[in-house]
């Protein structure tokens, strides 16, 4: 139910993207309690003249490879949680081969109403149809 | 004013594309009070490589037509309204041919004040430029 | 910071994209106290088929140059930053050859703990490492 977008630069090869979103999907199940079935990735590679991204803000030292992860998920987590759910992916990304500052992430959040997996039916309603 | 992205598998036919986007804006039309007039939609095509999808999550069974529909609107909807919308759109896509399960929403809020519907006007100066 | 999508019809020349884009962190920099190095942008260029947007809602005259900017950052900015913000990106735009009315903007907010911008750091923690 989180959704994660992935913005790649088209030159990174498809196992280095998997692994990625392999990573971002670990953290979320390791820190933010999300179900290891309940993934919905997006990966959307971009050529370099498309991905204009700082090579240093704020303090970091970006390369070709740099990646930005959007997370749409839940409201709820704590600050505590964000902080390792960054670490985490980060860590993960670090043993795929990624420089970890190469990996930025956005979070954004709504709320259980928000969300229908399928069939017309809210997830804030269980998956029981409405009658 | 709502911005709609329909994420789709990058072999689904145009027509089939356009359906489910119809599906989208009625069904905004019909439970959310959106104007007929006020459609911007984005369809984006992925290869099935980079749509990760779980298959089964929760408790659905999605097919290689599966697409997630985001969609950014002014808060407000009651819970109701978007139970409905979640509703309207299935219907209308099963119409379309698709299966119920293939179609999985995500809804975000943002305010009036947030919108720029062109040359530079906020929405909540309802379209009379600022002196 | 701010991660800002440009939405712009296919066939707009590059050279048009970016005026595009730098008109927009301009505007971010001139009205949101954005840093100027503070840069991350994505742009996505869409055929004319894929591209859904009403030639005239709510009382405007679209073109086939018709964009959709969207922008995340962080909450904060007052209604009155945002109708500056919106002005100074369309008279930019306006400058480097767009038509206003084809500038559709939407913003969408998070908070500083929502982001991190590198190595797994949190923003909010003032990119010095958790222990």
């Amino acid at each position: 139910m989180p959704l994660v977008k992935l913005h790649v630069p088209a030159t990174l090869p498809a196992d280095r993207c998997h692994a990625l979103a392999d990573a971002v999907h670990a953290g979320l199940v390791a820190t933010c309690r999300v179900p290891p079935a309940d993934r919905f990735q997006i990966i959307q590679p971009h050529p370099a003249t498309s991905l204009l991204i700082d090579p240093h803000f704020p303090d970091v030292h970006r390369s070709h490879e740099a990646c930005i992860v959007e997370i749409l998920f839940l409201t709820g987590r704590t600050v505590q949680q964000k902080a390792r759910l960054f670490r985490h992916i980060a860590a993960g990304a670090n043993a795929a081969g990624f420089r970890g500052d190469d990996i930025m992430i956005a979070l954004t959040e709504n709320e259980m109403t928000d969300w229908s997996l399928g069939n017309g039916r809210g997830f804030g309603e269980n998956h029981h149809p409405l009658v």
